[in-house]
């Protein structure tokens, strides 16, 4: 029996051990385990969330582009924000970077920052950060946003006989995995460049959905302020990530419309998901299911219990020979 | 002539060329440049700010106990909120873990940081985060703060006739890294576990300030308070440090005591060294010189130009080599 490593423990465990040991010091208004820490300023209140992208597991610099590299860990976090209902104000980008990169590739990481803020959340800009050399590269960023009069939209308040909807597209990301994945490695499994011109619109559109998303970043305050019950970032597919709003509310989320399993099971499409009280899902949301009373199961898809509830783990899907 | 590497420039140089492609985007108070942003949110404002520690250039799991780099994350993030004259409020942790690692490691980490919230900033809590795998551990920290009535304290307001004090002790945390690389490597230059019975007590309290540092924290609340004109974190050594708030001032910093070469250059004291108008330096702070008009040299040593403005930028300094 040997000693219980990082890779034995799932990363929802790892993260209940970290919890134990920090105790109940949180005086936030929303701590850990929402999209975004909600924190009590003088006079007001900020959104405040993480999220790191390391090379290897996050993403493959022969695949990913400077630019798109920049543009997703923008786009990923200020998506955390929107998910709590609140408007993304500012990043902190701390990089840690191989001493042999190009200095150019920080330029166009600093572009791809620069262009996801101005398409997705204007008025959002980097406002610090910090450089240091790693073997890893690694691009940490801490996204910081406000609620504009609106009440932060947490997991918990899905009620029976909401509706439950989508902003943004699912399964699009995962399908420009998988292209990846399939399409462009060599026979050792190595990341090769990639070759749009091979690629259909339709492939070169889920590509771009993987690379470089575009969440509906705007939709999120709206939907605090149409009324949403619940609200967050669809990051781990939605079956898993309908889970965490049925589990924090104590409700079964039903999806009532037919979706692929890419759809279902896909990870990274950064669509924010939503219950609303029925009849008040604004426009910009696509109605998909209702809650229920909590049955046995936590979300049921068209009626059935799913046979997984999909999503990934890092810890479990990660394999560092893939380079 | 090659292509130009992240080796090849500075960080300033690095820097320069990030914020040169961001542009004027930044609508905080303070942007970026000064030991962290300042952002006004409705009714108030925070100090935001970023810093991380990458295994390799910033420690050695050889040297470091995972309780000491929670530790020791926790008080440069925290330093730095200070050096604004704010109080922190809230760090945000992401933890980039090779997955070798054991559980328990992480749960010690977690302990470090919550002793040195406790111990430094009590009120201060880890609210949010993010983990995943990384064949480098990487602990990225963003820790906020909030300005208690008091204007932020920035680098540029040091002007002729102010005292120049510092808090807290300078060149122990330099000595504490010699003793390090002198007498825990071995033949081959590798990092071997410390026997802290061969250290004298001296020796000890070095290690330790390299190791598990203690920033005097609620100190910049009250430099602050009692009218400081400049403040900052000294992380880089006392004269480059100093030579920052000169610049950011246009202004001379003339350091009259009589300080010893690891004082003068050696880096992460994270000490405060502040200005303050001539004889309200208040009680925690040592004053050790005077500020003068713009002469020629940034920064004075008991009258002289300094041979070196010594500081430390880990894109020279760091030698994969060592493991």
């Amino acid at each position: 029996m040997g000693e219980l490593r990082v890779r034995d423990v799932s990363e929802k465990e790892l993260l209940a051990r970290i919890l134990r040991v920090l105790g109940p010091a949180s005086r936030a208004e929303i701590g850990p385990g929402d999209d975004a820490a909600v924190l009590a300023v003088p006079g007001g209140r900020i959104v405040a969330t993480t999220d790191t992208l390391v090379h290897g597991p996050d993403f493959r610099l022969a695949w990913t582009s400077p630019y798109d590299l920049g543009y997703k860990s923008a786009a990923v976090n200020i998506a955390d924000v929107a998910a709590m209902g609140a408007r993304p104000t500012a990043l902190l980008v701390a990089l840690a970077l191989p001493d042999w990169l190009p200095a150019t590739f920080v330029e166009a990481l600093a572009s791809g920052f620069r262009d996801a803020l101005a398409d997705l959340a204007p008025g959002c800009a980097v406002e610090g950060g910090d450089l240091t050399v790693s073997e890893t590269l690694t691009v940490a960023v801490t996204a910081l946003g406000v609620l504009d009069g609106v009440e932060p939209v947490r997991r918990s308040g899905a009620r029976p006989g909401d509706e439950i909807a989508v902003a943004g597209e699912l399964g699009a990301a995962a399908r420009g995995l998988r292209i990846l994945f399939d399409r462009f490695r060599d026979a050792a499994g190595t990341p090769v460049p990639i070759d749009r011109d091979v690629l259909t619109p339709a492939e070169q559109h889920d590509l771009d959905a993987q690379l470089r998303p575009r969440p509906p970043i705007e939709l999120g305050v709206l939907a605090a302020r149409a009324g949403a019950t619940a609200l967050m970032d669809v990051s781990d597919g939605l079956l898993l990530d309908a889970s965490r709003i049925a589990d924090a509310s104590r409700v079964t989320l039903s999806i009532d419309v037919d979706l692929d399993d890419d759809a279902l099971s896909g990870g990274e499409d950064h669509a924010l998901l939503a219950c609303f009280p029925a009849g008040s899902t604004p426009t910009g949301f696509e109605v998909i299911g209702h809650v229920r009373v909590r049955g046995d199961a936590a979300v049921l898809a068209q009626g059935a219990v799913p046979s997984t509830r999909g999503g990934w783990d890092p810890y479990a899907d990660w394999d560092s020979a893939l380079g």
